[in-house]
């Protein structure tokens, strides 16, 4: 998809990193923005013992922010400068336990519009030069405008 | 569905708990278990700054966990003593931005099975006596051997 | 969910039912509206071997097909006079073998909105006075305006 | 995807279309198959006024048959000479009204496995020489025995 979008707002990646840093759950697991671009957003964690589930995995509710944040701010990237996103709906299919060195995320807008923006966003475990796909979903996003981004 | 599901495992509640006591991720987002009877598991959180998105409510990967974590456990209840329960899938609805005193989420089955289990989690939101609908969601739970609880 | 919901436009059964009937593929189907009210629709099917899939089940996208259209005239009940109802993205959970004398679709709303209404729709299986579940799913249902009904 | 998946079932291709042949609900909307590979399927169909919904559009439930049929055969190419497909749960996303000379839906396989393999779907209207993206699916699919293919 890369290359097939026009961004509205000039000044989307500043728009976009700035209410990514607003965003205190990002940080209490540790997750980091690495790419934004036209209807794109890369985010990326390192798994630690205080994401785990039972068996020791990445619990899925954090592999889950990870893609639906990666999604939430390709659809900004989208968006005109006084609108903000919300999420209104997603399914995740979970297809590996969540592990690696480092984790990526990656949110691709599928369709943009003015209202509803749909997404993709796959996450991976990276462990040397090995990408293992652990988790794929579909997200839609909505913009709104009267909060702050 | 309350009363509609016979545990095959007597001690299934003990089980239940003690896998949850090893979820880290659980610790980290201050998550407890609260009610877990045949096919049903009830969670609560107290929402904090360090779960906010960018606008200031809890973020959907919080709510998410907390449905997530609920449907799995309720799923588990009804599992064979030396099944443990993953998520293989699920779909979340947001109805509203979430906030509150606390959360709640109310995982409950849908459907058991040998392999697979379809729950239902919702997730609420309760400031005073009043209860505000914040998600909905469908997840299928499989049972696998050979895993630690 | 019975009776929470106001409809906005009195007259919303004629316009209701008047949409039904110009959907084609209800006739192809053989489905029949048999409940509308404030938020609720009922639609039902007699299984036959044209709806059959390679198992001699009744195929998983003809009960999709019912969840779907109860769901959104579920909604729809509730919209302004000159709105009409499209969906935007749904899930469905398949619970057993699609069979029965009849099979009956019943869609509520979980949450009505402006813009998008969720509604969920579950179908089920009857023969003589037994009911089975057959399918649950979550569906997110728009308001447009400028469309015929 | 294209490429990666060996099939176990050396006669994958002769089975997939016996049991596609013993589908009547294709055979009353008009779906034929066109593509089968190791891991993906491909259906067509050409739109007509029995398949229309209220607006004069090919109704979802027609679009999500195609999806979920493209789907399941897509996974069906890797089983077992033995096993035979059931969908457990799916998820679409409608991205644009169903119009076109011709509707595509391509299924692939995401994830294979022997219990639960992962697909996507997605639906394209073709006109001229136009794709349009209509609906983007994700699907879980069973591999059951004992079952007829």
């Amino acid at each position: 998809m890369s290359g097939m979008f026009e961004p509205r707002d000039a000044d989307y990646k500043a728009r976009v990193k700035a209410s990514f840093a607003r965003q205190h759950f990002m940080e209490l697991l540790g997750i980091t923005m690495v790419h934004v671009a036209p209807g794109e957003c890369d985010l990326i964690l390192t798994p630690r013992q205080a994401l785990h589930q039972q068996h020791g995995f990445v619990h899925a509710g954090a592999t889950t922010t990870m893609a639906d944040s990666a999604a939430g701010y390709a659809a900004s990237t989208l968006f005109e400068a006084n609108n903000s996103v919300l999420t209104t709906e997603f399914k995740m299919n979970l297809l590996n336990p969540a592990r690696g060195d480092r984790l990526v995320a990656r949110g691709r807008v599928i369709k943009p519009g003015r209202t509803l923006t749909i997404c993709r966003s796959d996450v991976f475990g990276i462990t040397d030069e090995t990408e293992t796909h652990l988790a794929t979903g579909l997200f839609t996003m909505m913009a709104v405008s009267g909060l702050r981004n």
